[in-house]
């Protein structure tokens, strides 16, 4: 079971974090993005190729610091197909290097659109008689406000191929109150969706006692995490919003259970962009990077014991 | 305002629907297929071909029936970066025979990561001096479930760039209850979601009184359509699940104001994959999708008059 891997990773490292390949334009260190503009121009072709050649150096500096990288879709769309294929070679590199790769798409679709989301970036795609890989992440982001027929095509691919997801429960931002805390009968929305989740996820459990089917809740809400580790004692938990959302190593070790295990916490900004901070104009984005990551480790680490 | 584009179309054809593009490989008539797999193999590069082949034969045969085509994401990701570079291959293709497009993506994140799914799908993105268009389409469908961080991005692209967007509400498929139904005070989940939509649209009303964002609700819940349609005046919708997943024209009307304005009724399967039922091996797939589109524009007009 995949998040088996992905605790076995951790409890390697001793390091319950996610790397966030979330790069724009703006966040490549200029030398590389110019370089790419030199060659290519100002072009969609010259911003993917920086920020693939950018992802890559961020893998090689982190790879034996975290166990994990969480590249965002959004980013690499924003660069139309020379993205896409630059997200191809991210997940392809990461996995080179043994760490474990969550896709961030947070998709939800329904049926056999459902299985087809499932087919590109867990399974694998038939044509004629070849089963291609498609992006072949370890784990993928989803979102199940559509139910469980958004959920089970992507359950099928993780039994099957040994993947994991994550479907958003609670999350980190400010507006996620607005549906999500919503009172219903005597849970809150999102109380309802982490149910649901551990309800879909039945019968997947890992050798950790963890479920192929995890959940999403944010670093801004510790009382969220405390309830919610208590009430869904089989589900892994993705917390995002540490570091630049607000979210500290106080507030973060309530998403472990007794053993510091079911959870990995993801930064992306403050690792990512850490260079910005040295005054050496990108020249160190690769130290900076891993200074964060080993920074935001040990902080964790004060909070939360990994056996 | 988009809405004002998409229904100007409407009225101009007379037909309220919208065709979807969903092709899988095994959709796709077997000549068509045959051709690009003797030139490329059992291949993602072959597949991606042969439905940008397909794809395209569907527009050059649709575009006068109806006014729009909603490409569905999940059916290019598949295919990888080659499916994405057919994706906008198609949507190129499409606004050049005057069709609305309609992006169906889905998505649903936070913040800059937000800003980014919205260039991707409805803005540009900035290189060095450069405003490049991505994918550019007239419209995309989202989901709120993180709340309006995840569209206030694209409302921003919509009112600077002339589109619009639809969010998910209640959507056609069995196990929507699981989360939509729920009980929330006076409202169901999806309710609760219907007005937030409607509230975040408000002051983007265009010459129709229809705001820039639409919300999906499927065919097949007649009485949500009858309920949202009263509920939600200034709310555009995106109406799928008519043909294959059971709704009829007699249950979609209830989608339409009195002018007969303020929705659209996709069908996919029913149009793409015609030719499977006329028995000549999809040599007449053209005609095949023609037909059907016009039948279907047709069972409408019985019971919708545009004005």
């Amino acid at each position: 079971m995949s998040f088996d891997v992905l605790q076995d990773k951790i409890k390697a490292k001793k390091n319950p974090t996610v790397a966030g390949m979330d790069a724009r334009v703006e966040h490549v260190p200029p030398s590389i993005l110019k370089k790419h503009m030199d060659r290519h121009g100002q072009t969609l072709e010259a911003a993917a190729g920086a920020v693939l050649e950018f992802d890559k150096g961020l893998i090689d500096a982190l790879a034996d610091v975290v166990p994990a990288v969480k590249p965002q879709s959004a980013y690499f769309e924003m660069l139309g197909w020379r993205g896409m294929k630059a997200l191809e070679e991210v997940v392809a590199y990461a996995k080179e290097k043994d760490l474990f790769v969550i896709a961030d798409v947070k998709r939800g679709d329904i049926g056999t659109t459902a299985a087809a989301y499932s087919q590109a970036w867990l399974g694998t795609t038939q044509v004629g008689d070849a089963s291609c890989p498609v992006f072949d992440a370890d784990c993928v982001t989803l979102n199940g406000y559509m139910g469980s027929d958004s959920i089970k095509p992507f359950l099928n691919d993780c039994t099957q191929r040994d993947k994991c997801a994550f479907v958003l429960a609670k999350t980190s931002n400010p507006s996620s109150m607005e549906l999500q805390d919503i009172v219903a009968g005597d849970r809150l929305v999102y109380t309802v969706m982490g149910d649901l989740i551990q309800r879909w996820g039945q019968g997947t459990e890992g050798k950790y006692h963890y479920q192929a089917l995890g959940a999403v809740v944010g670093a801004t809400h510790p009382s969220v995490l405390k309830e919610l580790r208590y009430r869904l004692d089989k589900v892994f938990f993705l917390v995002p919003g540490y570091g630049a959302q607000g979210g500290t190593a106080a507030d973060v070790r309530y998403a472990f259970d007794e053993l510091g295990r079911g959870a990995v916490v993801n930064a992306s900004r403050s690792i990512m962009c850490a260079w910005q901070k040295t005054g050496k104009d990108g020249a160190d984005y690769q130290e900076a990077a891993r200074a964060a990551a080993e920074q935001m480790r040990d902080e964790i680490r004060q909070y939360v014991q990994i056996l």
